[in-house]
């Protein structure tokens, strides 16, 4: 079983300066996490598309990640790594352009509200739900973080609560 | 949504002992790994049924697993944590008898290769898996681990590779 | 043995957080990091003096530290938490005013560069090698970081390398 | 600065196996953790002189340990990294036999109750500790560990209570 991660920055992938004091997206972090997980049976390709937060992410960027979804998923399942503050709007965009071609197979959208590898961080839990995910769920476009996984067309973030909620 | 989960003991329960040198069965230590995921929309209750290497399992032992899921399967998913030797006999035993009630919702089987906490461990990823797929797979029984959801009629374990196979 | 240790705030104890995305001084952490060492021998009182970036610290606040260690030191070794940025300052302001009364122990600042729990922190390191020099260093005023123990005249930090070096 | 750690195998550089379920002496481990310790200033030598449990040490193993030490001793500090059973034997023979030509250095026998990397291990703060013992304890054979500085010829392991205790 093969899954691509593609994966684009967000809170996820922030590390810690020593230098400014602040958490940035510098360097890709997503393939040393999935190193520590077993997966005797999954192939896993990581590609990445971009380091950015989501709030600075332009309509070029969406066009990116779309044409990557679209060249890869007629083999296999996707994961998007991705800022929380829009993935809500760049899975309805994706979901918008991939209905119209039909969708083979899964493509899950995760991120975190703490950087992997920080004191609490939910990024392996939703990491490795989303691979799961990858392999279980239904054809579709889906928000998979915090033990729910979650129509991209049902779903907004919750900010103060640091969580996603089903919506009507 | 809630989850019940049965402990049982198994590798992924033992802790190193400093006076044996050998690592045991002898504390419940589920609960304590279960904080350390973000769950805001999922209830777990956790249930300590017995603290075994699952080697060391009787047939009384099984019958307690499997009314303790029959208590609790009309109402919500059951995952059991389990030692990985004898985990696939437990799981065909409870499919047997459940399949003539008929299963509301998924009951899933997991456990570790290395202890939970120990460095390397699949204890962590294996729980995050399943609590996944309480919520996410359909009514039947599981063994879930290593990104793979198995039908436990079709599934081995592998001691040398320390992992499990799908079989015919 | 008896060993104080009075935190301030600093890097050592930012925390993330999920709403600002910026790291910050809101809770003790001293205390929860301490009990992950084994201490069989050594009675550990931590004291919250303030919750401080080290830049924000006024005279006032250098008088309130002061005034701690000289109620402890006639006891027992003296151990100060603080931001590495101003940490000589406070510590030449302590040497100063220690040695007209004489001191009976070592009196030792540290501090970390990424804060405690984040991956690939010194805060851990720092703390338990602080808590070893408390014990065995001779009385004096200490920075203690990075398998080092510098005497407060002569030592600087060196931002640009997230270090501490020696100064004539 | 420069330190010399001779690797010897015991508790702390224990892994479990998947294959036999128990803990075992098999790959040295004392380098993969000197590398998370920031140590701007120090030169670290690692030379893994054998892995054994320290109840299975011979004569000639001990005999090889103080040829090591003897042929470093002159230039740098040296940490001997060992199991906690038969340390304070190995800790005595060396004093004994180092003595004679005298120190120039101090010689630091450390070791764990928890193998490196397993909950609750006290590895990390042990190798820590002893390591800043290197630089700033007067020549001498010591016990390191725990928070604490013994002389060799006044320690004794207690089993039970998993530490070691001062003896007149």
């Amino acid at each position: 079983m093969r899954i691509h991660i593609l994966t684009t920055g967000g809170t996820i992938e922030k590390v810690y300066s020593e230098q400014s004091g602040n958490v940035e997206n510098v360097v890709a972090r997503i393939n040393q996490y999935v190193e520590r997980l077993r997966l005797p049976d999954t192939q896993i390709d990581v590609m990445q598309l971009m380091n950015k937060d989501s709030l600075e992410m332009t309509d070029d960027d969406r066009q990116k990640i779309l044409d990557a979804v679209l060249a890869r998923l007629p083999d296999s399942p996707v994961v998007i790594t991705h800022g929380t503050d829009t993935m809500v709007d760049t899975g309805r965009l994706l979901k918008d352009r991939l209905l119209k071609s039909g969708l083979a197979h899964p493509v899950i959208l995760t991120g975190a509200m703490t950087p992997l590898g920080f004191e609490r961080s939910d990024g392996l839990q939703n990491l490795t739900e989303s691979l799961f995910a990858a392999r279980t769920l239904p054809p579709g476009v889906w928000i998979v973080l915090h033990n729910q996984a979650f129509d991209v067309d049902h779903v907004r973030k919750d900010r103060a609560l640091a969580r996603f909620v089903a919506v009507e």
